[in-house]
Parts: C-alpha cells; sequence; structure tokens
C-alpha cells in the first residue's frame, strides 16, 4: 500500500499530519513525501516539514493526499505540480484532498462534475472547476475524497480506512489516536458558529487566505 | 506570547502539529521549536520535522508544550532535557502535555502531587511521579495542563486559548480550523470502545508503547 503526500511551501501542517498520522498506522503502508524538489518546505504557520522526494520520482500510489493552504494558488498554477497530480489520480485507488488541497485538485481538472467540499471561506470556488460544492465533513465520489477545513482530513482518513481496510482498523486506529473529540465550544462549522464568531473568524483568515 | 515546543526523535507528529496549529493562529504568538540541538527531528512515522533552536537557546516562554511518543524513554532520561523542562517550568505561565508527553513532564518532577492525564494505555503510569491519574480528555491542575493521547492535544489547546485569551478568539481558532469533528466511529476513548477494538488497539500499540 503505497500514499503519497503532496507537500509545498505554505501548506497548512495539520491539513498533512491529520492523514499522515491515521494513514502512517496502517499496517505497512508505505508512505511517500513528495514535492517539486526533496528537502525541507515551510508550512503556513512556519514549520518546515521534509519531502523525502520530488515529484519525478514517485509515479503511482494507491492513495494521494493533497493537503490545503491559506494559499494554494502558487500550485495551482504550477503545470509540472498539476501533471503529476493527474498523472497520480490516473491510477489511484483513492485520490483525495484536505481543505483548499480541493481547489488544487481542481485546478488540475480532477473535480469535473463531482461532489466535494473544501474550507468554508472557499466553498463556493469549487464551482469554478466543474464541481457541486457539498457542505459536510468529509465527500465521497467515486474514488475521489474530500475533507473540509484543516482538521477534518483526521475525520477523512478515519472514513478511508475504514472503506479500504474494514471498520476494526480504523476504530483501532481511531483510539490509537484517542479520537474521541471534546471541543471546547459548538462552533467549528459555519452551521453551529454564531455570527459574531464567524465575523471573527473571517478577518483572522481575510489577511491570509487568497483562494 | 513565547510559546515553546520540544521536539525530539520519535515524537508523535499528531501530537506537536495540533497544538501548533492551534497555538501558532494566536495573533503575535513567537513560535519556538527547541531540540537537543537545532535540525530535523524524526518522528515516530518518519516524517521529518525541523527545531529552530537548541535548548540552550530558549531559556523561558510563556506557554510550554511537551508531545508525547510512543517510546518517550530516551527523553525521561535525558538529565539535559528534564533540566530545561524544569527551567523553563519555572517562569512559565503554563506548562502543557500531549500523550505521554505527561510521562516526561513526570520525570521532569513537574507532576508531583498534580492531576494529571495521558495515553490510555499507560494512565496508571502518572502514579510513577506522584500524579493522580484522572480519565479526562483534559485535565487542568493549576498551570499544568496535561491532554489524553495524541489528537486531544488539539481540544488542550483550544481550552488554554480560551483561559488565556478569552473565549472569542479560541471560538474563532476553531472555526479557522474548522473543527467540527464527525468521528466515523464511537471508539475514540476507553469509555467508549468495545473490548474486540480495545483488544486490537492494544496489540497494535504494544510493539511500539514502551512508555
Amino acid at each position: 500500500m503505497d500514499i503519497a503526500f503532496l507537500l509545498y511551501d505554505n501548506m497548512t501542517s495539520l491539513d498533512f499530519i491529520g492523514p499522515y498520522q491515521v494513514l502512517g498506522m496502517v499496517p505497512n503502508a508505505r508512505l511517500h513525501l513528495v514535492a517539486t524538489e526533496a528537502g525541507p518546505v515551510r508550512t503556513d504557520l512556519g514549520v518546515r516539514i521534509h519531502a523525502d522526494k520530488r515529484l519525478e520520482e514517485v509515479s503511482r500510489a494507491d492513495i494521494l493526499v493533497v493537503p490545503g493552504s491559506p494559499d494554494p494558488s502558487k500550485v495551482m498554477g504550477d503545470e509540472r505540480v498539476l501533471s503529476w497530480l493527474r498523472a497520480m489520480d490516473a491510477s489511484s485507488r483513492w485520490t483525495t484532498s484536505v481543505c483548499t488541497g480541493a481547489l488544487i485538485l481542481g485546478a488540475a481538472g480532477l473535480l469535473q462534475g463531482k461532489r466535494a467540499t473544501t474550507h468554508w471561506m472557499v466553498l463556493e470556488h469549487l464551482r469554478n472547476f466543474g464541481a457541486t460544492p457539498v457542505a459536510e465533513r468529509v465527500v465521497f465520489d467515486g474514488k475521489v475524497v474530500a475533507a473540509a477545513g484543516v482538521s477534518a482530513g483526521i475525520d477523512m482518513a478515519l472514513a478511508l480506512v475504514a472503506k479500504e481496510f474494514g471498520a476494526l482498523l480504523a476504530q483501532s486506529i481511531q483510539l490509537g489516536i484517542e479520537y474521541d473529540p471534546a471541543p471546547p465550544f459548538q462552533t467549528g462549522s459555519l452551521r453551529v458558529a454564531p455570527p459574531a464568531v464567524v465575523e471573527a473568524a473571517q478577518a483572522m483568515l481575510q489577511s491570509v487566505v487568497r483562494a
């Protein structure tokens, strides 16, 4: 089981590490951390994470994971990355995104006619790529799987493990990472957050989100 | 606001990145990634994450975060790290741990007489350090804050932001990372997991957990 993660500068670290922590516990998983060049990428908050391989060193994977970024525009305009994503998708069992990673899949033409989701701030942008936006936490459409913003990658990866490897493994991993969430507030999505929180979050994100 | 994270080889990446993603969104937070030497550490699943500073370069922080590892024993026996933790704790506003990071705080003598929590597999080990184990997701005791296993660091960091900076910022960050969790199963803690899942998780973890 080969699992490839696209890494790039300014990506959001939790978008990557959430699914990485879950999928990495699948027995015999081979994890490939891929970027335009091998070496460190700098995430949106600054921490540097090492890519092991350059794009051309990885030509197929069973599962492809594309994390998001507050500003994915550079990657969305990088034809070398988009070609690689198309080639990877052609032979993947699952092509997945977290947060604005969906916009990157969209830019590669991989969401045409698909239902998908992304971070709530840019949900409607999915229409630009021929996709139907769905305000759900994890959206499966055939082999394409999209997670909502940032933390939703954990739920997405657990759901994917259940589909691909069975419920018991997913449940064991969920217990292994003690994922029995108890968020201190009920403000984690547009569905539940009061207007004052939505405004404050928009102000906080506006300066950085340029999807 | 200075926030220091202890990084070390074999740490669990999500233990670190969960709180990092939340605390890093606090306006004007200065994030310090500290290890015995500056440079990459290799996490338990292999991804390399860069520490910016060596221990001796950081002598105080408002918030100290100690992530866990499936095998924290090496760090727990490293007197240079333990001395640093004691010195950091002496001037911190908050001293926090995720998962088996609590055992590291314990080894430094910082949990004596405290209520605390850690990963469910090793909860009783807290008694070795004079602490009272509490089977809750996040445990505050004075300025010491302990989170349960791996993913609990997200909840801990949000609760901490609320205490230190107020509910609105915590709620905005929660919406910013779209933390409206929808785990696919109700198996994320000993409290809810059925026996077959507990057995499978123990078998999965037993090979690696040597706390």
